[in-house]
């Protein structure tokens, strides 16, 4: 009578998952609807980064080799015959102690090679001197000495961070080429689920896991359209699992992949013909987490429970759809922590620990069983526990998973 | 003729800006607008979580009682008198060896107090047998035991994230009570500034720190309005800057506020009647970075140089939005590192570095001065080494701020 699943390790089904990754294709955005964005093109310097060379500070453009022998005994005047703001280009040429006084930003003036800080000078009528001698190129900043022409600055596939946009400003992109996102449908089933504004009543509870997911994908910057509450119910929920795995790149469905009498999904995904890449996974919570693939759009069958719906999302989901978006860094970043306080129970298979982590120690972030909703809310990341494990103590180090930081990594390291 | 400014520490600079920040009030938004908002009432739980004593397998509700003696030479039968799934109520009050075939998440019937799993009976023509017996609450899931009725789950001024919207649902919120987020307004200052779209002439550069920090203001869920380019002339300047302060609650200008002979931002402030906070921190970059009150409202003046403008966004203006959103954890999160190559210069002031960090090791994000931009869009963290120490070595612990996290630390910690 139960159908028997056989486990994998969840570091075999996260590679089954993303080995099944379709690429989205390209669009062009405007640069201030680019933020978080994955990158569908290199950015390559169109010209060097400073552009020509530039005085970093406000002073004095000099011919540097007219300073030498400058000290406080025999100071050198210079005079000034110019006077030039960030954005000016000055149209004297530079003989012997001419200078030509120069603000931040400013292209140094033709033939003058050291800028002579404010604070080195003391000027008068005209003219200011100094009391010693400037090094060819002291206090310049050099034309392309932060980024030379042609360079690959950023690879294709990254992620567009505030310092990415600076950067695309910089070299003119007004356009940017980013890589299109999914279209995601989430249906929650379970015949228990009542909509958030329904009133609760005698064995039902209201649907988190829709809304939670919706968050989870926002977090990403990813849209996503509902299909509402399904009840368990095969023929009903067959058919709006058709039409939305129809209408999107992605169904993400809630419930129902267990063995129970009413887990329907398992029969839904045999009459979409759909290929199951594994019903079954080797951790805690979450193990049966179902991923099934038809006509190339993934099917994700999430837990109905928050807390193994909400790691389900986080570890399968998440890579899966940022590969699709060609992203380079698709899994959650990996740390280690030192655990502030015991955790007892024995690990037979991986377990995922909803936590609070504070940049040093972490700790389980409350009630830790797979039906649990709090502990999600309370937690900012994911203590790992391997199986095979026994429990453990206060002191130990273990394998963290960050949540909610805007890049991941590009190695799955567990 | 040169003004004299003394600087004050970083953190003494932090603290001084977030004192100034005033309260922006509230507003409803609907649960799927609440991600990556900040709550501005606590969660307080309705009801307990789960709501009723329910099943979390699937399998078979019993009096436990009943089930005392079994073993493997005397298996005890179980009579199944109805059949629920998860979001059905038995109508059956069991009495005896009665059994209701439960599924996950369906309310134990009346009586029953203990779960059979499948895999821990046999079932054959409306009946099964166990061969152990069953402790009172065994296999149950017990109201309340995530959350008890009227607990205060998540603390006013907390970000709302997925789990948060999670709890939320679960409680039946469809509508958050939220803080509105500030008005804010950019500015980009200085002759050299051409718009992103605009071809390269000598001496200029594009404008790459208003589109930034619209992407600094977009990681933290936040609109802004661009007052455009000004050029460094004082009367237009303080034009554009008394209109935009005006009309926001917040205006970030860059550029201009060093002491260059057409840095205007301190004259302006002073025409305004803005209280200077401080206009020279002892850090590096981004010492010229000055924060302003004029009639309650934030006027950050930040450097014109990229990192140094990047720098001064997350240092002073990101904690001061937070806090006007009431937010509780309004820092950049910390930790501590390992330096993965040297870092020879000595820091006079504190200095922060644009990093790229992988969850253990840390190193410079690249080219190391106030304008440079690349090492911006390589970086995702900031290296913090104190001021008054020398060079670095790798192998050495030093702090570290991460980027691009969703919610930050209550506490400042440098």
């Amino acid at each position: 009578m139960m159908e028997t699943r056989k486990p994998i390790p969840v570091s075999e089904a996260v590679m089954k998952v993303v080995d099944h990754a379709y690429a989205l294709g390209t669009e062009t955005v405007s640069l201030e609807n680019s933020y978080n964005r994955i990158l569908a093109e290199p950015v390559i310097a169109a010209h060097p980064v400073p552009p020509f060379d530039r005085s970093p500070y406000d002073g004095y453009a000099i011919i540097s080799k007219f300073s030498a022998g400058a000290c406080g005994e025999h100071r050198i005047s210079f005079d000034i015959v110019d006077h030039i703001g960030a954005g000016e280009v000055s149209r004297e040429i530079l003989t012997g102690t001419k200078a030509v006084r120069i603000m931040t930003g400013a292209p140094l003036p033709e033939n003058s090679d050291a800028i002579v800080m404010f604070e080195q000078a003391v000027e008068f009528d005209g003219s200011f001197t100094i009391r010693k001698p400037f090094e060819p190129l002291e206090n310049v900043s050099l034309q392309g000495e932060d980024v030379s022409q042609g360079e690959k600055v950023i690879e294709s596939g990254s992620l567009i961070q505030p310092g990415t946009v600076a950067l695309l400003a910089t070299f003119g992109y007004a356009q940017v080429e980013v890589s299109k996102q999914p279209t995601i449908g989430i249906l929650s089933t379970g015949s228990e689920l009542l909509d958030v504004a329904e009133k609760l009543v005698p064995g039902k509870i209201r649907n988190s896991n829709g809304p939670m997911i919706a968050a989870q994908l926002a977090r990403m910057g990813i849209a996503c359209k509902t299909y509402g509450l399904s009840a368990d119910k095969l023929d009903e929920s067959f058919e709006i699992v058709q039409q939305a795995a129809a209408e999107t790149d992605c169904l993400i469905t809630t419930g129902g992949v267990s063995v129970g009498d009413f887990d329907f999904l398992p029969a839904i995904y045999e009459r979409l013909g759909a290929q199951v890449l594994f019903n079954k996974v080797a951790m805690r919570p979450g193990s049966v987490t179902t991923v099934a693939v038809a006509d190339g759009k993934y099917l994700f069958g999430l837990s109905g429970n928050p807390s193994a719906c909400f790691t389900g999302f986080e570890l399968f989901v998440r890579p899966a759809l940022l590969k699709m978006m060609g992203a380079r860094k698709i899994y959650l970043p990996h740390t280690t922590a030192i655990l502030s306080e015991d955790f007892t129970k024995a690990n037979p298979f991986t377990r995922f620990i909803r936590a609070a982590y504070d940049g040093q120690n972490i700790k389980p972030a409350g009630f830790n069983k797979s039906n649990a909703v709090a502990s999600i809310a309370k937690g900012n990341a994911l203590i790992v526990l391997p199986g095979g494990t026994r429990g453990f103590t206060a002191g130990d180090t273990v394998d963290v998973l960050l949540l909610g930081v805007e890049e991941g990594q590009a190695e799955w390291k567990l």
